[in-house]
């Protein structure tokens, strides 16, 4: 290569996504696989959000509406904002990324989690930026480790509640003492695209981070349509934050980057609000099910508020991976994510995890 | 706003788009508005697309394949080279966007003409460079001002053929003659989104541009799904380039930037050519019909070898844009793009551009 390109970029690694079904179906022989790898809904989306995208097509010679002003107008009144107090991107992903193109120079640092969803990372790294894991307390996010890691060169601080692997949440209080505690020059990311299948009553919804964003003026609240609304396919995020936050984030969007289809799909969901809720429903019968054969089997786990159980399997969990895939199921091995020993298993219906739960003791005790 | 963000942000300006069809008519109370001010395909979609995209449906609830295998398969075939020799963007917005986050430091620099497509300036200056206009000839790209126009900052020069907003387009011998001079170091950006609606023979085609890169390592072209394809609203577009460059590309890729929506859409599309044949033919027949009116009416025009032309209209193009949208059409008005005087008008169906040019003739000849 003689085009010399950004070094910032070099170490930068592609995603490990979830292994699509079609590919192990063509490895494996098998005609039906269960993918339980990708933390999507088991329930598909919403039929009003289907019949949306089916009218949609009438327009699909148009370019999008680049601000989304139907769906934005519809969600500034359901979450009591003002439209302006929203960016969408091309999923939560393009505004985790915009965090870093609007915040992040060279040398600059950012403060995660070790085991944390790894675009926090890619966005502060793609911008030559450096991402400082702090260590975690009972599997979880440990704010105080956080605001000790802040340094004069701190720009951004990314926290997932409830994080991704570990489905563990951090409560009002900590929440609050954290943003008492650092610096107000510092952009802090509550990603909480897994709050409607939260339980805990100490989380701190939507409706607490709203109220704290009168007194603190350095947030940003990551959501998507993706999981409770099952809209991972056509790549529908968003944040909420002040109105000068959002017009920074606006300078770095790209024009068109949610489709007309997504739009339309979005905006159709929040009339369907009983989708969501029997998601979630469904969603907690499920982990109800699994944890308690998981404790029989007498396999730690790590209790749940999101739509996936980190579980140990006290082994190498690509060999787990492996013969899971071969008795047709598809989860995440903990290895990306740097828990060697543990998967990550999305919650499906109840038949699934019923047949998941088989598959799993025979993968961990029957072989030879 | 306390926080301390990016400088290079700073004079960052959101994209003006064409105006939405349901602005125009709820601003003037009309209830038929025809747009011919974004380049989009008046026939709207193949049909095997719209099919595609309602069977995807059944697959909303999952992520896409970041790797977009189908597409890229199919794709490769068509376009004769290796899958490792295609990048997929969100639009081909966002393979010009890469190009920035791939080649472009703070400070570097970048050339293209002074009249062409704002997207390459957003790439390039939001990543702290500097865009640098070359002069144009003929109201077309100048190939030999830009390669005048290098300078050891120099790292990415874009050149779109045809041109956007002009319709011009430069030959074979002018691009080869133009790679040969510039220094191989220099990534050039070929952003051919309506190659296939030029008839001109000198064209520098496809098969041209492939048979160039076996000499010259240092090319991408841009191709869409959103010209002649009709799908616009999807946001699916591409490089081909060399896999060396294709693998930097990939690091920059955000993981599920396509929808899967968008993937079977544009992989449909593939199988209906005749789609893209009739869209090209009935194209020709709108130009021909719209710039014979014109003629008679004693108005200058740019002749155009993509699906839009250049028109002069004598006066301040935003007043125009006024009375034709009181009239039920939107084009697009040359100021922002540094052409006061000047109308790009996007070619519709032949019914369309009859009731435009009555429209024209009552802006521009009966006012007041």
């Amino acid at each position: 290569m003689m085009i010399p390109y950004r070094k910032s970029i070099e170490p930068l690694a592609p995603y490990i996504p979830g292994k699509p079904i079609e590919d192990v179906k063509r490895e494996y022989g098998l005609t039906n696989v269960v993918k339980l790898a990708s933390n999507e809904n088991p329930l598909g989306c919403s039929p009003v959000a289907k019949a949306a995208v089916i009218r949609a097509m009438d327009e699909a010679n148009y370019y999008p509406d680049g601000n989304c002003v139907a769906l934005r107008e519809k969600l500034a009144g359901k979450l009591g904002i003002s439209t302006d107090e929203i960016i969408f991107g091309c999923g939560a992903d393009e505004v985790l990324a915009m965090c870093g193109k609007v915040f992040v120079n060279e040398g600059d640092e950012a403060i995660t989690a070790r085991f944390t969803f790894s675009q926090y990372a890619a966005s502060v790294e793609s911008m030559g930026g450096k991402m400082i894991y702090a260590p975690m307390k009972d599997h979880g996010f440990d704010l105080g480790a956080i605001a000790s890691a802040v340094t004069p060169r701190t720009k951004v601080i990314f926290v997932a509640n409830p994080n991704n692997p570990t489905g563990t949440i951090f409560g009002k209080d900590a929440l609050y003492k954290f943003l008492s505690d650092i610096p107000p020059r510092i952009f802090v990311v509550i990603d909480s695209a897994y709050e409607e299948y939260v339980i805990d009553p100490c989380y701190p919804s939507y409706a607490y981070v709203k109220e704290l964003m009168k007194k603190f003026n350095n947030i940003m609240l990551i959501k998507t349509f993706s999981k409770i609304y099952g809209l991972a396919s056509l790549r529908v995020g968003y944040g909420v934050a002040n109105k000068e936050i959002v017009t920074l984030f606006e300078k770095v969007r790209p024009p068109f980057n949610v489709t007309i289809q997504g739009q339309a799909a979005a905006l159709a969901s929040l009339d369907d609000p009983g989708f969501a809720e029997k998601t979630a429903r469904i969603n907690r019968e499920s982990m109800d099910y699994y944890c308690g054969k998981i404790g029989e089997m007498g396999l730690e786990y790590i209790p749940s508020q999101a739509n996936f159980v980190m579980t140990n399997v006290g082994r190498d969990s690509r060999e787990v991976f492996v013969g899971l895939m071969k008795r047709g199921y598809i989860i995440r091995p903990g290895a990306p994510f740097g828990m060697d020993e543990w998967i990550r298993v999305t919650m499906g219906t109840m038949e699934q995890m019923e047949g998941f739960i088989k598959a799993l003791g025979a993968v961990l005790f029957l072989r030879a």
